[in-house]
């Protein structure tokens, strides 16, 4: 069976995301980038939720983010995108978008066959949502949060709404030459 | 001029505190708590907020204080407590709690005597709102961060209610064997 793991980067003080989806305190550089096409390429299948979706459709493809980081921008709009939404209504590919599926309904089920399919590991980008029901039920594999070493004082606290404690095993750690500090976990629920 | 640090325990997802002031989640052991006792002889002066002082006041001079950390509860109940407080009416000593001093106004004039002062660092021990008053106001030498790989939902964030956005350096970083992962901080704003 093949592993998900979700991606999250997070200011020091647990925000994912700081008010109105404020952003801007993430801490990339060259090193990250590389890190990012990286991680990417252990992927052959992405998985999110709607509003990451919806963020990531109208950036990948545009100027901004085909010519921010060509390489993370060809891997995005090529790879396989497996959206899981009960509202979303459809998904639209284009010239730049490929490749994109959208899953309505029995989200666990969906996941779970998924992961019994052959082929590379599974991504997770964002939502927080749509995260905390992949961790509620047993669904994450792996989790590599980047803490960013920031503190913006507001905004979206990693696994917002989770309703039990859930421990972690530290696998690995990285740090990055900017500060930012990489950490992968085990979900020990799973 | 000395220094003046402080030290956090936080959650993976950036809780200072559970709901209830829940620290049940606090990844404690041997290792750890010959930490802590180490940490406490670099500074000869304890620094607090109210709620962390009331806390600690109930906690080291009991039976469960003194006979679970005797290291760290005889270094607390004498070492110079100093408390900041606006609605502290006065602080009582004891027999298992000596050193007291309250200081009801002019909070950064008085720290910034006390890092004039002679001796070994000042160390702070929590209240989110005390911390966030010396942050904003430059006061925070080095920030210590100890983060413990354990999701907990809901609670206090660090810092919580900071204005402005702050950037830190990372100075240093230690892996502790349970997993928690301590960041060594300097803030950007001194």
């Amino acid at each position: 069976m093949r592993k998900m793991f979700l991606f999250m980067m997070e200011s020091l003080d647990g925000y994912i995301e700081g008010e109105n989806h404020d952003l801007s305190w993430h801490n990339v550089d060259e090193e990250f980038n590389t890190f990012a096409a990286l991680q990417m390429r252990e992927a052959d299948t992405i998985v999110m939720g709607r509003k990451t979706y919806q963020l990531m459709e109208n950036f990948w493809p545009s100027k901004e983010g085909l010519e921010g980081d060509p390489v993370v921008a060809k891997i995005m709009n090529n790879t396989l995108k497996i959206v899981f939404s009960k509202t979303l209504e459809k998904v639209i590919e284009r010239e730049q978008w490929k490749n994109v599926t959208l899953v309505k309904n029995n989200i666990v089920e969906e996941i779970k066959k998924l992961k019994q399919k052959n082929g590379k590991d599974i991504i997770v980008l964002g939502s927080n949502n749509f995260c905390v029901t992949l961790l509620e039920n047993k669904l994450l594999d792996e989790i590599r949060v980047m803490i960013n070493p920031v503190v913006i004082g507001k905004g979206t606290p990693l696994f917002y709404g989770l309703k039990e404690k859930i421990k972690l095993s530290v696998e690995k750690t990285r740090e990055f030459k900017n500060g930012n500090i990489l950490l992968y976990l085990v979900p020990q629920n799973t």
